[in-house]
């Protein structure tokens, strides 16, 4: 399990004064990103350099309870999935103050080369890193 | 069904150079404001003077092929289930130019009091406009 | 002058509950892509084919009045400045129901081609777009 | 001077593919959340709870130089101005692996109630904390 904590934004609730539901696929794709930093130059030198990335092909989200401006996140990233060429995120995002999981994430991507966007095996590195955190 | 089209816009895209995934929600959010507004005063006064909204408690999203800018997204939207204080809608995203399908999206929204943060029944009008979609 | 009417979305409020700051820009690119909707495939086909585009140098906001959820915006239009490689659009946003000037904005551009990343003449039809819409 | 180091998210490009310009007004409000960690409770309990906050009259951004994803931006925020109801912040936006100024902004802000929405005097801490980082 990785674990990211960050705030709320000024800028990211919405007119009925709570977190935009978008948003949460954000938190989710900034979860993703630090989950990689285990890999040398992380998710930023994946992508720019190595041209490898992981599109979703698929994103359910469970909301469960709101969060308001003023609120930390902690986001609890696993790996409920792992096949050759896919694998799947599990996001547990909790309200720091309180425990309360405010949402549950499934997250499908298809590891894939940038230039021929085509799905392609992952490189040692990339499998290493998720299956130091593949759980039942 | 309803009806919305719009374009992709200059800074929905993201580092890969499609459209982020986060957006898709985004459209989403849309194209249910838009269903509104067969509502008198549409989707605004039922938040703002009505006090009343759909929060959304799942949200199921399939990316079946990536959105580019200078695209134009179709979006499709009927009513997949309705029960007295909970609708599912469905959208399916198409590119205009070609057709093909970009994304089903499957939105689970539970009719709730604003003030009270509680669920409650739908009002008449809300679920007439509701009722005018249902699809099998 | 040009005029884009626009409304408020759901998701560009923050948690003072009126319109964050940072969208008034993204208000005055709507403008500036609609401006361009005059040429020929508009201002993706400038960005995405021909490989043109519009950099910012400079971007002066005059926050006057806020705007809400459920204000409808007039976005008027009209270029202030034009020399070979630049030109200054000024940006008026009202709210519609009052009239009120809820911002005023001046834009300053350099024609760029975005290949190279470097200023460059702008294209006749370009030229022509800006000429037809200059104010004293 | 506050210092804020933060990486460009996969996100805040556009199709352009550089960082789009409406996200520098968003990093000047989170150099300036920032700055107001001096604060007890920081800007969020100023504006949650104390209900004051900081409207900007006024935004001037000159862009020097594009940034990209993958860059670490290092945001140096300073008080330009004074005054009893109101102030300057300045931002000056680096690259942080190479020092190359990418923006510099003047963001002038009226301290309100926003209960009210009307102009007031600085609370002592408030007032102290731009104390701390006025410049000639």
């Amino acid at each position: 399990m990785v674990i990211l904590e960050r705030a709320v934004k000024f800028e990211e609730v919405d007119a009925a004064g709570i977190v935009f539901f978008a948003r949460f696929a954000t938190y989710a794709h900034e979860a993703m990103e630090d989950f990689f930093s285990q890999l040398d130059g992380g998710y930023v030198r994946l992508i720019t350099e190595r041209r490898l990335g992981l599109p979703a092909v698929k994103l359910e989200t469970d909301f469960l309870a709101p969060l308001r401006y003023g609120d930390v996140i902690r986001i609890e990233t696993s790996v409920a999935k792992l096949g050759r060429r896919s694998a799947v995120f599990v996001y547990e995002l909790k309200r720091k103050a309180d425990g309360v999981l405010a949402s549950r994430m499934r997250h499908t991507v298809v590891f894939s080369d940038l230039e021929a966007m085509q799905s392609c095996d992952m490189p040692p590195d990339v499998r290493a890193a998720f299956e130091a955190h593949v759980v039942e």
